[in-house]
């Protein structure tokens, strides 16, 4: 029998390591500054001494760094990283037995004195072996000690040498790593920007920003500024701003033919002024549009733009590169369609072309075309009807060059699509909260991302409404129903956004009943709203937005934890950063009609709180603070006056001078 | 950028194929016969018709044969294939966007008579093309299909001839499969003899088989045989055969020191007159063994040969290849210990010798030496204080040229090391069973062996007693818990095995209090032993073996329920065969001292009881027939007199005659 096998005498096994994202295939996701903790069953047959270490490297680096992982019990080991630069980083595992650290747990239960003596001498050989592999003071305080394990008095002297702390810190750096094994895998983690895990977006129509009913310009867009900030936003992102397609036009409401002056919709995009890589002459200019980049920037607002892979019949690609769209036997081109519904203002690239990798560059330069113009967030409109493949080989050699970009996948599909998506580089993804309503939902929902194997790479981007969807719940909930659904959306998910003014405005009209578009939406004609309204919700989200701000617990997503409520209108829910100093209670009454209250159940002890002891909530959309005491406390939620409380927790702390305050 | 990919328009994914150990790196395992179900998420961009196919073939073999893969719901397929040879046969799954059945799913939802004529000649076009791949009738069919297309009088007309299912058919065999895309793994299945899954063993010590106290020889061992097989065991397991070494050979009971004629451990092998390859000379000769293994054939018995590799002092190995032992620096080899304990009658193999690759080739040879013998089954001793890498290249050489061998692993260590040793190969693994005493400890046991993921590679043997292994429970319970635990291992387990005569003459005195090894302990003498004795529980072991034999719901172990009784003393399970028609459910009462009894809740939709129809419970032990009704039924059981009822479920059927009985 002949053997392949490189080194047979490489004993430990190396499985199970986790985080893996489909056993490597796919990059786990991070953001700078953020912990890698990694855990792999390690073991060997017999019960000799096994070492441990995580690797790990920036993936165009070369050298390994090394962090000792952790026995935590049943053959588990723990260790962890903290990835400090974009891009993306690769980790795996090594492990090997150690001759020493078996001697010395050997050396130590060893009871018999000829059994030591000779222990003595073999430990001394070991010792003095890694000393000839080691320089300086190290190599010679090994020999030191491999001499005085060669000439120990007693049994216990030579023990206690041998269990010396220093001797174990010089052997666990200096001492051979024998017959080590890897783990078979390399794995990968990309490390995106702090945003891409923590962002507060919101859409609006920039052509409906003038004050006076014209077409609003990137100017008028960049006097909404202010506004936008003002309410804590740090993402704006637009619709597509390209030249719109004549062809087939839609009018307002969708209707099928338009009128001489309706706008179109802007994601058909395209005309005989340019294609996805020009922009709407009624925006303004490519000039006005860097301006506005600017100008958001200095308001620390990144801006989001949306690219949809479409292209209206009057789109130039259409006569440039008709091998990009599939030809019908009349000589037509075969538009958008899922029988019986047609959508002919719209050609879909054919990614079954010939001229695939033509179009694959084209596509990719598009997204290179607007991050040369100081773009860094894309937000991708229907991802999940344009090949897969496309995707993960764009992605991938876009953020090689540019590792701080953002791609949000606007996917309302199946959920292994969405989760596809994900896995393959999109940075965010779009959910089903919209039509998550009850509590039983929300929590099997959140639950779920929080804490499921997407938690690896699925970000989710929560979104209350978007031009596309007016939930029934907004449409018949009304104001308060507007509030739950803002404070759920910021305090579930660390990034969410909204789609204003129609949000603030609580604009809750539908095109017809049963339907989910709004009446007279944007997307197909110019609208203008009165900012200045006394019912909007302006004020209400600057506060949630400074509340997560000014709160890192809302920053992130692992740590969500629901608590019971004796009354199923209200649901509540924790988060807290890992350190635990900062902690958010969520309660919202997600009945929009009546007055709910009950008896909420917080889990002290993940909370930290002292059972003792009472603490303070602070309520941060209100200021008010309530005293709390045990885990039980009764809320009441009027949902004409607030159906949410955000509460940080405050433990008691006695000061210096036997004063107790609040911290 | 530049773009390495193949061909960028395979748009279908396929990814979470199951079954599927440890991303692909192992093989599952059936035995011949068996089916394998594969499910697998298959999706692409869009709303295409996908087709897929589950491939599989021999590992051996060119050709792939296709199964059709069924969608069950949320992306997720699901196909199965039966694996009818031994050895190994290796799956995978492809998939691909299927034209014509996407243009078919389309044509029935059309509504306009335009878009129909169109859609009409774009179908007759892709019919036509296939035809030219086609031959002889097929082709022709297909031409007569494309020219009903294009010549259809109505949208109807055309409709229809769309939608033929002949048409299907043909198109299903003949169309193009364009762009598909294979999953990136090709996944194995070692397929192993029916015994691999289902067997019956008998351990016992050759050299205690005469009748007259003098020690006993392979032929004394034959006569034994007729007891054995009466009692329906198909597996005869004997501790090493081999030379015993006379180097710190131990006495009886484990004494250090042995007297003149002592015979010596079993275990500790290899002496001047030869090692593993040799033949203890007091149990006879070469020839005597091969009689043996071929008597014992005639009575459907495989011969398991012991494989314990380590080495008296006195083996030859020692001096003909010192390299394979660890040497200490006072010139002695470093025998087995855990300090303080000492084994100084055992040298173990240095699995890290330089010589490596020439052990691993001697300690396969055992192997093969034996199989040129006529064994085929091992029972390997303490694998897992011998390299992984060993056993996983050895197994699958020796499975390669032989593969009927099973490979059972004597492993009572931590789980994960368990679970190692079966995913690299062993056939059979020992279990934790014999203590696992509980209601709670067996049933969370049991569901994890049938229902957890080491389901697809760890077959379980599990066994009452063992020579090292004499419990608490089997000390104390006295006769009625040797046979709760005997019906528990036959019922549980599909394979599992006893030490005897010691377990069926009731053998439980403790060599000291507070151990599990026996007193005079066959290990480290000769025993001789009474089998006519009124008490043995060699009968009902037949009777348990036979409803084994006659119950193939007994012979898997994938279908395990528990069920619900509210007495905590009292077990209830079944088992059914994968149709359905054979269910056995056991009643054991786990209190060897007092009666117990209670109400049982079976699970009567699972079991295809009828809830309005009383049905038969036929005790197979005793022969007495119950009949019950409804899920709820009452138990009582007397550990004097039997503490488990072994149940064939009959259903009552109706005859032709208007007679009813009971199936």
């Amino acid at each position: 029998m002949s053997s392949k096998i490189e080194d047979g005498r490489s004993r430990v096994v190396i499985e199970n390591v986790r985080p893996e994202v489909d056993g490597g295939r796919f990059a786990i996701k991070r953001t700078v500054g953020e912990q890698v903790q990694v855990e792999a069953d390690v073991f060997a047959d017999g019960h000799d001494v096994i070492r441990c270490l995580l690797l790990h490297r920036a993936e165009t680096g070369r050298a390994w760094r090394g962090v000792a992982m952790q026995a935590i019990g049943n053959d588990r080991w723990r260790g962890s990283f903290t990835v400090d630069k974009l891009g993306r980083h690769v980790y795996t595992v090594m492990a090997w037995i150690d001759q020493f650290f078996t001697w010395r747990h050997d050396l130590a239960r060893r009871n018999d004195a000829a059994d030591i003596a000779l222990a003595l001498r073999i430990g001394a050989t070991l010792v003095r072996d890694t000393a000839g592999r080691a320089n300086g003071t190290a190599r010679a305080r090994l020999e030191e000690f491999a001499a005085a394990l060669d000439t120990a008095s007693t049994p216990e002297d030579g023990k206690r040498v041998g269990g010396d702390a220093e001797l174990g810190e010089l052997m666990a750096r200096h001492g051979e790593r024998r017959f080590p094994t890897t783990y078979a895998k390399v794995l990968a983690v990309t490390v995106e920007p702090e945003r891409a895990r923590y962002s507060t977006w919101y859409e609006l129509f920039p052509r409906s920003c003038s004050d006076d009913g014209r077409h609003g310009r990137f100017k008028d867009c960049e006097r909404r500024l202010p506004y936008i900030a003002a309410m804590g936003f740090d993402v704006l992102y637009m619709p597509p701003i390209h030249p719109i397609g004549t062809m087939f036009r839609k009018g307002p409401n969708n209707a099928l033919v338009a009128a001489a002056g309706d706008p179109g919709s802007p994601w058909a995009i395209g005309a005989d002024d340019g294609g996805h890589k020009a922009v709407h002459a009624e925006l303004g200019t490519l000039d006005d549009f860097r301006h506005l980049v600017a100008a958001a920037r200095e308001h620390g607002i990144d801006i989001a733009m949306d690219i949809a892979f479409q292209c209206a019949p009057d789109h130039p690609y259409v006569k440039e590169h008709p091998d990009w769209f599939r030809w019908r036997p009349d000589g037509t081109v075969q538009y958008a369609e899922n029988p019986p519904k047609k959508y002919q203002d719209i050609y879909p690239f054919d990614f079954e072309s010939d001229d695939w990798r033509g179009l694959w560059a084209e596509l990719a330069s598009v997204f290179g075309f607007w991050i040369d113009e100081g773009v860094r967030i894309f937000r991708v409109d229907n991802p999940h009807t344009k090949a897969f493949p496309f995707w993960e080989w764009a992605i991938a050699a876009l953020k090689r060059a540019h590792p701080d970009l953002i791609f949000l996948a606007e996917a309302f599909t199946r959920p292994k699509v969405m989760q596809r998506l994900a896995k393959l580089g999109y940075t965010q993804s779009y959910t089903y909260f919209a039509w998550r309503n009850t509590r039983h939902e929300l929590t099997e929902y959140f639950t779920e991302l929080a804490h499921g194997p997407g938690r690896e790479y699925f970000r989710p981007n929560v979104w209350p409404n978007t031009p596309d969807i007016l939930t029934e719940y907004l449409q018949f909930g009304g104001r308060p129903a507007f509030i739950a659904r803002l404070v759920l959306a910021a305090t579930l998910a660390a990034s969410y956004g909204i789609y204003g003014p129609a949000f603030e405005l609580c604009e809750r009209e539908a095109r017809e009943p049963g339907s989910e578009e709004y009446r007279d939406s944007e997307k197909y004609q110019l609208r203008s709203w009165d900012l200045d309204r006394p019912d909007s919700l302006a004020a209400l989200i600057a506060r949630v937005n400074r509340a997560r701000r000014e709160n890192p617990a809302l920053q992130r997503d692992g740590s969500l934890a629901f608590y019971p409520v004796d009354n199923e209108s209200i649901i509540c829910y924790g988060k807290t950063t890992p350190d635990g100093d900062n902690a958010i209670v969520t309660v919202v009454n997600l009945d929009p009609y009546h007055v709910q209250s009950g008896w909420v159940e917080l889990d002290t002890a993940a909370l930290g709180i002292d059972a003792h002891s009472p603490y303070q909530m602070h309520e941060l959309l209100t200021g008010a603070r309530y005293l709390w005491s045990g885990p039980r406390n009764f809320v009441r939620l009027d949902p004409q006056r607030s159906p949410a409380h955000v509460f940080r927790l405050r433990r008691r702390v006695r000061s210096e001078r036997d004063f107790d305050y609040f911290l």
